[in-house]
């Protein structure tokens, strides 16, 4: 092991997710323990923060607080959707980087994101060895998408599935509490990946969620899905349905932009796009006619719904980051932290750290295996059940104050200047 | 105490709560253990149950699922909205109650629902009461909306409250996690009260919830509304709202149905008329430009998020039943258990049975006070925070099995007919 003493500087960046702060808290405390590691600096709103010299002492926080990040939805630090140039075409924020390394002795830079983000990582190391400035630097994932090559699962996934399949469960009494029951359909996030809707399969599993579930990984038909619904509506009175916001036609064309095709404009002359469930329910009512019908969109709930995470996703993606500063101070570089699913002695779910290349993360998408999804492509085989079952296990371990969630209030304090 | 030996007849009706079965259950299990009840059902889908002698033996479920309902949301037995015609019109439907209570030795029956139902356990009553049938009738009450005349508050809005003002903290760090943040509007359940949306504000009060929120006790005023949020955006970069989705204008007219005026019309020559929130989003973006704004609808969520239940709520929803049950073998009938705030010996919160005139129920609406509310009719005062927050306290203590809520199965038996 070559020894590095040095500042850290830890970023957040993408969409949030329920548990990112998790692994935040799982560098900076790691960090903030180590004998290598000399100050703990917060990037605000991800590398923008490094760019604009807009950090935070994470060792001014108390303890307390920092412990409340566990359980504490959405990236405390700040987001951003930052995505750097090539150095060979502009150098200039690679330049301002280094000139910031240098002025906080920054030798160890995590960044916890998804795959723009392990690009940006990359991008910075390659930067850092060509001009021999020494610095290691980390990946830590996130993403509810799921969508991250390599790793067995991402943190923040399992917490968002967690939500959606209790949340259709409960929408499934809901929609049939009447003797003339609803069909629903329910909007879940996922633009390429349907791991996120197909969770939905979960609450259908325990016998309450979805008579159908559409993924982005099978090309939609229409026709025949008017014909699946229409057929489960005649034969029981109602119909459940999941879809993922980035199901398409075999064209590619997104089926949330069919109802933009004949652009209905509101007063002020805009398009008023609706979501997609809200599309699916207009196409649906213009067949089946005076059916009682919703739209439910989960949107942002999904993403930041901390009070319904997986306590197995919250102390995993805490792992990830405790990981990821264990692995660069002994010497590791320029690689992200990922799982590998494996056994233990009684042939439990275990989940083990496995390095992984940030250039393959960076570049590689990962979907829902074929053979997970049924052949008429309308639902999730037991396949997926098996594999997401041991990730959702265990309910939040929060504080609770006014009979709310206590969520950290980061005093965000920048270092003194020199 | 008169003694009455006779089965009993439990049923729910109007828009389900996450906590309407634990009222249920607090009659189910009380009346189980009566010796004075001889038997005991469930009508399927409220009074159109009883007219359909749909009745199901609650004496044949197994406790342990029976015990389930406590957290189980939506209405275990269905529900329905069906409104009895006064009998000196039409007595058909009377009748046909008469007989299926002669037929079952029916002496008890309890309805569990909002003001509708005391109007139908009230008109039942008095039928019963003028035909010389010995039978007492309670009302359960249940309604998130918690504008139920007489009692402190209702079964279930607690639970809806918590999920809301839970929902609106997650949703508040989401939306405040990029540099450029965005508006944000929330809108909530409640068409002529504003005590749900208002529950928005105990999140701000934990000063992580809604910039402005706006309830239909108050004639929404447009102009008053753009101004507030520019003000706000323009200050802090962000704003963020919540609103009832019966929020009106000084003529009376839904603000959501203000996106209907010009009339968008789809694909199919229907009318796409967004929610409110979408509404609102669309009339913000032609005043402010190219802002980031979003529009979510908590919809069915906020009335069936059982996950995300006050136990209070549960506690106090079962402890109503319950009492119905007591009251009405005590020789109580035509009343209508509900809710009244006292403090124990140490001055804490402690809420007692208090009996409610059925007719007073049933015809009267209790709105939010106006001096609960701010003076600009944008916000909410402390009054309300101080009101609602022994009611939320607890978390639900769930049975999981899978990671999910484990929720009743009941096995819906059908007496043995003779």
């Amino acid at each position: 092991m070559s020894e590095l003493y040095g500042a850290c500087i830890i970023g957040q960046s993408g969409g949030p997710t329920s548990v990112i702060n998790a692994s935040a808290y799982g560098v900076i405390r790691t960090a903030l323990d180590s004998k290598y590691i000399t100050k703990v600096y917060g990037a605000a709103h991800g590398i923008k923060g490094v760019l604009d010299d807009d950090l935070y002492d994470m060792g001014a926080e108390a303890a307390y607080e920092l412990e409340l990040l566990l359980h504490t939805p959405s990236s405390a630090l700040g987001s951003c959707r930052y995505k750097l140039k090539d150095s060979s075409v502009d150098d200039t924020d690679y330049k301002r980087i280094l000139e910031i390394f240098k002025k906080y002795d920054v030798r160890y830079f995590f960044y916890n994101g998804g795959n723009d983000s392990m690009d940006t990582c990359n991008k910075i190391s390659k930067y850092m060895q060509s001009v021999g400035y020494e610095c290691r630097i980390m990946g830590v994932p996130k993403t509810i998408d799921n969508d991250l090559f390599g790793t067995d699962h991402c943190p923040g996934f399992a917490s968002a599935a967690k939500y959606v399949a209790t949340s259709c469960m409960e929408l499934y009494h809901d929609s049939r509490v009447y003797d003339k029951n609803m069909i629903c359909v329910v909007e879940i996030m996922g633009r390429h990946a349907g791991w996120l809707a197909a969770s939905s399969a979960v609450a259908a599993y325990m016998g309450q969620g979805p008579d159908l579930v559409y993924v982005p990984e099978v090309d939609f038909d229409m026709e025949k899905f008017l014909a699946d619904v229409e057929r489960i509506y005649k034969e029981s009175g109602e119909c459940f349905v999941a879809v993922s916001e980035g199901i398409h036609d075999s064209t590619g064309k997104l089926i949330a932009e069919y109802g933009a095709e004949n652009a209905p404009v509101d007063a002020f002359g805009h398009k008023q796009l609706g979501g997609l469930a809200s599309t699916l329910v207009n196409i649906l009512k213009e067949r089946l006619g005076d059916v009682k019908m919703r739209g439910i969109e989960l949107s942002l709930l999904q993403r930041c719904a901390a009070h319904c995470a997986s306590e197995t996703d919250v102390k995993e993606s805490f792992l990830a980051g405790k990981s990821a500063v264990d692995f660069a101070v002994s010497g590791v570089t320029d690689k992200m932290v990922g799982f590998k699913r494996t056994t233990d002695e009684n042939g439990n779910y275990k989940c083990e750290i496995a390095l992984m290349e940030l250039t393959d993360v960076a570049n590689t998408e990962k979907k829902l295996p074929r053979e997970w999804i049924n052949e008429d492509g309308n639902g999730i085989n037991k396949q997926y059940i098996d594999y997401i079952m041991p990730l959702i296990q265990g309910a939040p371990e929060m504080v609770f104050e006014n009979g709310l969630p206590r969520f950290a209030k980061l005093k965000k304090v920048h270092p003194k200047q020199a």
